[in-house]
């Protein structure tokens, strides 16, 4: 790891903040090198994600340091699991500004303390710089997958199942819910939305799990729609959903039993980090009991269709209107 | 690689600008998943680095983006060399202003085009986002080395020499003259010195050639004196540097025998991008002969002693001042 500016301040917080979040890496030699180190078990590859936040873009300014940190971690924890591969360790880049004090940077490394313990990975090298504004957060992940198993967009299959993990559309509600524009729901509704906007909850056990069992896979960031379109493109199919199906927790269904357009958000809004699959139909017995051993719920929302177009169903069957960014608009 | 700002724009930026650098690397799957995967032969591990970089802070705003690009990636690869790593692919996190367009991002995309050509690595995923500004960039670079050969700052040992390759001090020369501090010198120089703290030759041959002859090993980026500093405080040992073995380009000698005052740019300045190591003396030959075979000059400037202290030398063998963070001031 190395470190660039106010230099004898910058290698303490390397040394007290940052190294110790590296001991159960050894390659990552206390961050002292110029790179770290890592072997891979015979059987299986690496897979490795790479992602980008930047203050007031992707995070508020005045969230709290640790939610920043965890949010970043987990939003790559959810693209490895959508790879059906386990997590390993990650390098962190940060280029904090004058705000960040050391008190700053060690609630954020407190964060990420917390989330090594929960999700079982390790902090292997990085950089930290400072920069004039905004905060701007990288993160690299690494994960293992047995060799040629890993999951991909591309591999749905015309007939499978579609399912997805959880309940969609809290994020974005909850996103409603933090800029003050979803106010007509209870408190307890508010702050369930809220966290699950602000903490995703990454599917780091049912990801490997699909490893044989599912097809196409990936992890719900762009929007339900949007996220399910990139499948079908990629495979080279189309798909029906069923909008009855989609699972909603009782927080979201209250809200769109109360304002109905608030459909968009759920369809349309990203940042749930769920994980949307295909499934053979052999493969659905199997893959709901795994899910269930896990905790997770799995619920079946269409299927995979040979015309290359995406159809969404009303409760009354009748096909929903979606533009072509994967956008329904009600 | 995924998108987040003016999302069908980005989306057509990773496909037609990105997606062509990650051709030859079929873990990258033209950048359309989630992560990216890497297999790694047997015998071998992976060597990780990751740096982040800052527009005002560590490049000019108005400098050529593919020298940004370059420069980025360069230092990277001057990172895994000094850990005696071959370099295999990168993930790169760009955070946009509204400044790169299309054209210039296709230039920036042009200059790692060129230099995965120059240093035989491929594109294997990322982020890209917007951000507010400035430019931030963030590089992730993988590398593999034969398995428990990498080389590392804390393996010196008394009595080795202490080496470096290529020429010191020119960066920090080159800077001065991009910030117009160095105006009395000959204009073929300055644009030599330029040029070096412009584009760094990262020594991608002699690390790995490094390996089984070198004991300790790193890159001087942060300045000759602190760099080494960095090996002695990691090995636990000392050791003597002979200011009049310090290897100089003609044009770094050119301006410090006209303002010997430079030497404090030449000894403290960093952005070299040379390797410093230490050699058992047995190793010596070997080592020349490689170098010369790879085209990199290799000198001995000391040797590392017991007594846990750097001294520096004058062309007399009288001790000049070095203060505690490796700065010598003349």
């Amino acid at each position: 790891m190395t470190a660039d500016f106010d230099r004898s301040g910058e290698f303490e917080v390397i040394k007290n903040i940052f190294s110790p979040l590296s001991m159960s890496a050894p390659g990552a030699f206390g961050l002292t090198d110029d790179a770290a180190v890592m072997s891979v078990e015979a059987g299986f590859e690496l897979v490795i994600t790479k992602d980008a936040m930047v203050a007031g873009v992707h995070f508020l300014e005045d969230d709290k340091p640790e939610n920043i940190a965890r949010k970043l971690l987990r939003t790559n924890l959810s693209d490895i699991a959508a790879m059906g591969a386990k997590p390993l360790s990650y390098l962190l880049a940060t280029a904090w500004t004058d705000d960040c004090n050391q008190d700053w940077i060690a609630r954020f490394a407190n964060g990420l303390v917390l989330d090594q313990k929960k999700y079982g990975v390790s902090l292997l090298g990085g950089d930290t710089v400072k920069t004039p504004g905004p905060l701007t957060l990288s993160l690299t992940l690494i994960g293992k997958v047995p060799s040629g198993q890993s999951l991909r967009r591309n591999a749905a299959k015309v007939g499978d199942l579609l399912c997805v993990s959880g309940t969609i559309g809290d994020a974005a509600l909850g996103l409603m819910v933090a800029r003050q524009e979803l106010k007509s729901i209870s408190e307890i509704n508010a702050k369930f939305l809220l966290n699950r906007y602000l903490l995703p909850d990454p599917r780091v056990s049912l990801g490997p799990a699909l490893v044989g069992l599912a097809n196409g896979c990936l992890d719900i960031s762009d929007g339900l729609l949007a996220d399910i379109g990139h499948i079908v493109a990629q495979s080279k199919t189309g798909a029906i959903i069923h909008r009855s199906e989609i699972p909603l927790s009782k927080a979201a269904f209250a809200a769109v039993d109360m304002r109905p357009e608030l459909w968009e958000q759920i369809l349309g809004g990203g940042d749930d980090y769920e994980l949307a699959f295909t499934l053979p139909r052999k493969n659905l017995t199997e893959t709901l009991k795994k899910a269930e051993s896990l905790g997770v719920k799995v619920t079946v929302i269409g299927e995979i269709t040979h015309e290359p177009e995406m159809k969404i169903l009303d409760d009354d069957g009748i096909e929903l209107q979606v533009n072509s960014t994967g956008w329904a608009h009600f």
